[in-house]
């Protein structure tokens, strides 16, 4: 690049499909949303590993990775949760775009800030809604933060299912129920999923 | 999982050296700071088609893929530009943790906003600042984007070089000049630092 070179020279980046045949799968981001301790972070995590062990390129975005870093400024204001989720879809899509199978574990109550997330995705096919299933009572007995005992004595206020409302998907990709199914049998209903649908060839 | 089980049960994430070894690469940060038009962009293109081609897992972060996404809710006030690179080295340590090479293209100005960017990150060898150096003077010749025309009829404040300062690195892991080497030296400089310091075998 010498100084009469034009530097407006400039390689377009790498296209999103080279990149999926390169490595054999197509990128993707599998949004799940349920009740807190309905299974999210655990379904998604234990796909993770079975996508890892299958030579895939995947990865989990969750609250122990996103509430403290990238969203460290945003409360649990109205505003703020709306914008929690549509930065993780916002990154969500970049990471699908280099490649990645995406897991995303949040709550995500509210299916408008879900259809956006579905929305900016450079494909149709890249948005994969998974309903973690769980009946409240379920949920509320396993407790494992605690999370619901506290928001029955009103110490948690605006705490979906108890006191703020969860708007379940309407038409979701795939619906795992985890108080009838195994972790490993969420996994296999996942991975049947994508292969069935062609993720998993590019 | 049943009704019974413990849904605390949890397999914890995939550790990023396993994923490392899994692909026989490091995940880091390869952040590009320098004047507008000094290159950036082409180089962490160049670079990026480099890496691909050698099997690697790359990605660029640069004003195409994220100012209209993910910061999309920001402008140019002195407070948006520091969350503006906030945000993209949280999101660079996410897909450095993921595995992946990440190299980010933007002017950067500031020292104070690099530096954090680089303590965020999981390890020191996590982020490599390559000043992208070339003459102002130079980089106003080129002005692709008219930008520095702009800047000098006062149609553009703030603007790194003309009205706004520009804060290089003191101490950056590596230097290239694109007014004295071509895209491919540079590229190949690059290449060399990485396989030297070891981030090409995990």
């Amino acid at each position: 690049m010498t100084r009469s070179s034009n530097v407006t020279w400039h390689e377009s980046h790498i296209a999103r499909e080279d990149r999926e045949v390169r490595r054999g799968h197509r990128g993707a981001v599998i949004w799940f949303t349920g009740l807190s301790a309905s299974g999210k972070s655990t379904i998604a995590t234990a796909l993770d590993h079975r996508l890892f062990e299958d030579g895939r390129f995947s990865y989990v975005l969750d609250g122990d990775n996103v509430r403290h870093g990238l969203n460290g400024d945003l409360g649990f204001s109205p505003d703020d949760r709306e914008e929690n989720i549509r930065r993780i879809g916002e990154v969500a899509k970049l990471m699908a775009d280099a490649g990645a199978v995406v897991l995303t574990a949040f709550i995500s109550p509210y299916r408008k800030d879900r259809d956006r997330v579905r929305e900016i995705q450079t494909r149709d096919m890249d948005f994969i809604e998974v309903l973690v299933d769980c009946p409240l009572d379920v949920c509320e007995e396993r407790d494992p933060k605690g999370l619901y005992k506290k928001a029955r004595a009103g110490e948690i206020p605006q705490f979906t299912g108890i006191s703020a409302p969860y708007e379940a998907p309407e038409a979701p990709e795939l619906v795992v129920n985890t108080s009838e199914l195994s972790v490993g049998e969420c996994v296999d209903a996942l991975m049947e999923y994508l292969g069935a649908k062609g993720y998993l060839n590019a």
